[in-house]
């Protein structure tokens, strides 16, 4: 890393230490539980000038440099913005109410709490579990249902077991019917006795209604672990990538060079991977793109189950979960890694290395054309430069790509897989809302809604949103001789269709319909492409998925203000990153991204987003109604969105991309005995 | 191949000269002029007991071998059968007023003829080329608009030029105003000149509106061909697939046996590839799967344009046009090759070497998980098997494959590349059913609809649809107080959803809905997974997909029933393979799909569906509005369609895959200097 940092690198380990400083100093006697220190990324004002600056050759004059702490002093929620360089306090201000991100070592002492509390060993103990069986408890947010007051943490510990010592058995196998719900102060409040039947509720945790575990839930087919499952196919011969002359890619810092690409790669504790001033061939396309949040709700609608509602990035963080990603494992080929940087709670900093991965791909053909009257072919394949993170979130595993490709466009993908989120069932029951994937396991119906935040710079700041679809034309019926059809103005064979375009004026939420062929475009009004005579432009390729199912007037619903629809254009606004809002732990809802915008509205009107600095949303996912074959570990699900260059550019950019050869490939052909048969010159067979 | 031929098995090129030698020797005087001599798949009945027998050991009594020939015996079209081995003719049919597959010897004579008109002389001088322009006609087949009587063939030749010497320069860069429509027997009949403003029909062609041809036109972009385009880029590092050990796969004969899958490559001069008797781990999934149709209709509503409207399977032949595939060009690694016969004029077998690839692919990570509590992570990769097979039909390519996954699921996707087709548009001007591409270059709007036919035998050959959909349970809000939610029945906090299901009765063509989470399963009611207690099934991944814009009442929609809608569910039957009809050469309407279950409902009553042996066809493509990066050679576009086990198998049947690990996969770490940094161990970060 150079000496001086570029404005979008994530803090330095030494810089994390020093701002730590800055705060241990001023809080001398308090001694603050460090959550976050990570890069307040400067204003988007400063850092266009910062950036059109550097793209003139002059990088002297950096906006300020400032961290974003979080942090418990004195068992208060502090919010502090510190000066990187000078060292100063900028602002400090304590969130009342409001609930930092999970803090592991915490959630580490709830699990024990609730292992040592009599109540809760009473009611394990009335479920009379085989011998040989050790009691696994998972803490996990709780997912507001409006039955608690919000302002203190509350953790839900659900219970698992495992009979074997393996540490990696799969104890997500044998859920346990006890719930225990504890306290800030690590005290049980409550326990529960989770319904097992098909219609039945909660159940009485007196503890006299002991009754012996149902041996018919024991079973062996639900290991995962090489050492567990020793079942393995040996018919996979290796596959390797082979880049005899290294990769294609430049890397110097965190910024990628890549066939015609720049871009700067980030990383903070809650998005994970970000990144930033993406250009194609030295033209502006985006400021910044991440993934802005996630939620998981769970569809069982018995009480205490709404209260599993997982915000996976507002409440766990991508970059604190992120997997070390293992070469030859997690990524083939040449693989360069980024690592990261966090800070444990005494401030000291928390490498996390290899949480980036950033490689190559072929991706089959690019482009072809066999010209029928020669014969010739010729034919191009495609490269991506994919990036890679991967996080564990208790259970589950997030798989997040971006591919860029040689013909300018990007693709983000979501790949889901780990192990389901399990709860108990009789055996021989049935329930609407799950699915029964191994004796006495449910897993329960749930969404998985993902959140886009892509920042548009086309051709600069100011751009657009476009909704166009395809339309038929009126059918002109009262053309029917032939020579009326020929003078016909209109559409007189009932074949012609045209396009449709209307700018979308003010912020708000839209929806998918793929049978107009709607499609969104980001275009930039003052940029004119000089042949197709229309503005340049990205269009989005959406994720066709359900929105949100649970009642707008559910908690669920007020929280996630972004499930409600599939593609959100706000104005630009430098604290509106996360589309549930910044505090999602507990939250209560109302201050998502149609908080934002209804909340303008209100004071200004409709806020124009017409010719502006824009961003645009996408809401997508899965509503996750489990196979059996998602058992123990899921195949990975993909969901893809794209974006792709709309008359941006003057022709086909991957036009220059070198034609495909068997001199550079090396393929290798796979005989078969031939039959003795001469060849007769192939008919020219095209017409 | 073995001595005898699996039923499946195309005709060898022995076969094919022998059926041709029975037809001729049967037609002694009347010099037959063979299209096609194919394989007459045996009746499913038949085949159904084979594949019973074949399976418990006995291969001696295969159905009796047919084969289907089409050709012209004194002008007249005869489809006849004919008994391979007896070498008896078993039907011989004249089917009037249809017309073959395009003819490419026909076609070329078409042009030559075109060429040699002197109005068409006349009517290219009148456009005053410039200096050096050589004229090229391109015959096109008629789509049927109501203008002429259809029993005869008729094309239409567009015209465009090159300047160039070089014989691959790319002349759709220059489409002229001429066309002309030229009878079956090569007369000109008629000669357009098109319209090449916004609002104007088509001009006088009388000769003396004889204008200059507008030098503006004259640009250095469009060309793709590595000759005639050298700016290439050099920055494209090699990226090889080496497999030390060879494939995975084992190949006999055209049985492929992959990964716990089998099946059977298929190829006709028609469809191209076809898939037959698909099985995963010894368990039935489908009789057949290939492609059934396609339909390219345009959107210019200005006459003569909507006479383009290609049924590229119907008219063309996705097999006759495949591509002789280039090892380390079209595909990658070890590669297995399939060669197909087909039969030229004079009754000859014809070789069409190299038409469909075989080799596997890395699909990154299957599947991973990550015990938080141990830190060991445990991942695989995906493996997938690809077969691919593309096609040339004139200016535009498509690229068709076959993956399936470790994971008993299968992709189809078709990958859309080539050139646009073009039409004359003065510079300056603009159409709202077009894009300019080039100067004087018009990209006219068109569709894509693409249907796969899904021959279904899930665990064996009654199986039934399934509509099922993800709906919220009506939020009960008589429950207020703690104790009152906790003990309500139904959905007290609104979060709870169901899915429902219903099973299509009736033979019917269906839509997607997103919205509903709509999701199309064909199941077998009679097997029954033992775990989740529902029937076993796989479930469609449709592509999303606008459907047929031409008007219902217009030959275009008249002629592609199937694009109607995007999921149809048919009985079974022999002779129902093409969606929009055997003979869609100018062809009429009203033989497709939609009229096979018309029919079927006003002779019978609505054919039950349920429980039967079913067909599924999905319909689907897209609306392309070309954008200028798709000039002049476009980047593929990719659409993607699935299919999944649901509760089909007993839980992840790809758990048993080698861990993934750097011992086998050998991949590069590409190193930068690491900051002297004493790492500290990471703090367990997960909840």
């Amino acid at each position: 890393m150079a000496s001086q940092p570029h404005p979008f690198d994530p803090l330095s380990p030494e810089e994390i230490a020093g701002i730590a400083n800055v705060v241990r100093t001023s809080y001398a006697s308090a001694d603050p539980l460090f959550r976050v220190i990570t890069l307040a990324e400067p204003p988007k004002a400063e850092m266009i000038k910062y950036l059109e600056r550097e793209a003139a050759g002059d990088v002297q004059r950096p906006p300020k440099r400032v961290a974003k702490i979080h942090a418990y002093i004195s068992n208060a929620f502090h919010e502090l913005k510190v000066d990187v360089n000078s060292k100063s306090i900028l602002s400090d201000v304590v969130l009342k109410g409001r609930h930092s991100h999970v803090d592991s070592a915490y959630m580490k002492q709830v699990e024990e709490a609730c292992l040592r509390d009599d109540r809760v060993k009473g009611a394990l103990e009335s479920l009379v579990l085989p011998k040989g069986a050790t009691v696994i408890v998972e803490p996990w947010t709780y997912a507001t249902d409006g039955m608690n007051d919000m302002s203190s943490r509350i953790t839900m510990c659900w219970s698992y077991m495992r009979f074997s010592d393996h540490l990696d058995t799969n104890y997500y196998a044998y859920p346990l019917e006890i719930v225990a719900e504890v306290s800030e102060s690590l005290e049980v409040i409550k326990i529960y006795r989770l319904p097992t039947g098909a219609s039945d509720r909660e159940e009485d945790t007196s503890g006299n209604n002991a009754k012996m575990y149902d041996q018919r839930k024991v079973h062996s087919s639900s290991e995962y672990h090489p050492d567990l499952n020793t079942q393995r196919r040996s018919t996979t011969k290796p596959l390797n990538i082979v880049q005899p002359e290294g990769p294609s890619f430049a890397i110097n810092g965190n910024k990628i060079e890549w066939e015609k690409w720049t871009m700067r790669v980030g990383f903070n504790y809650r998005e994970g991977l970000t990144l930033h001033d993406i250009r194609y061939d030295n033209r502006s396309l985006f400021y910044r793109i991440s993934l802005s949040e996630m939620f998981v709700p769970y569809g069982d609608p018995r009480a205490p189950y709404p209260r599993k509602g997982a915000f996976d990035l507002g409440n766990d963080g991508a970059g604190v979960n992120a997997n070390n990603l293992k070469l030859g494992c997690d990524c083939l080929g040449h693989i360069k890694y980024f690592d990261a940087w966090h800070v444990i709670s005494s401030g000291d900093p928390l490498k996390l290395p290899n949480v980036v991965c950033c490689h190559e791909q072929d991706d089959g053909i690019l482009w072809k054309h066999t010209n029928f009257r020669t014969g010739n072919a010729v034919v191009t394949r495609s490269r991506l430069l994919v990036l890679q993170t991967i996080i564990t979130v208790s259970n589950y595993e997030y798989i997040f790509l971006f591919y860029f490709s040689q013909d300018a466009s990007i693709h983000y993908e979501v790949r889901a897989t780990g192990i389901l989120s399990t709860a108990p069932i009789d055996i021989g029951s049935n329930v609407p809302f799950g699915t029964v994937v191994a004796p006495g396991v449910l897993a329960p119906y749930h969404q998985h809604l993902f959140c886009l935040r892509m920042d548009p710079a086309i051709d600069g700041h100011k751009n657009s949103l476009v909704v166009e679809e395809s339309v038929a034309m009126p059918f002109d019926t009262t053309a029917t001789t032939v020579s009326e059809k020929h003078a016909a103005k209109s559409n007189p064979f009932g074949v012609g269709y045209t396009s449709t375009s209307t700018t979308v004026s003010h912020e708000t939420g839209l929806d998918l319909d793929h049978t107009k062929n709607r499609t969104f475009k980001i275009i930039n009004e003052s940029s004119i492409n000089s042949t197709t005579g229309t503005p340049v432009g990205y269009k989005l390729l959406p994720c066709y998925s359900q929105m949100l199912l649970a009642h707008p007037e559910s908690y669920h619903a007020k929280r996630s203000e972004f499930g409600e629809h599939a593609v959100w254009v706000t104005r630009y606004e430098d604290e509106e990153i996360f589309a549930a809002g910044n505090h999602t732990l507990q939250s209560l809802g109302g201050e998502g991204i149609a908080s934002w915008i209804k909340k303008r509205a209100e004071k200004e009107g409709n806020s124009g987003v017409k010719d502006k600095d824009i961003v645009v949303w996408h809401t997508f996912g899965s509503t996750h109604n489990p196979r059996i074959e998602d058992w123990p570990v899921m195949p990975a699900e993909k969901m893809i969105v794209g974006l792709k260059p709309v008359n941006f550019l003057d022709r086909n950019p991957a036009l220059d991309v070198e034609i495909s050869s068997q001199h550079v490939n090396r393929s290798v052909l796979v005989g078969e005995k031939e039959p003795k048969i001469v060849d007769k010159e192939k008919e020219k067979a095209r017409l």
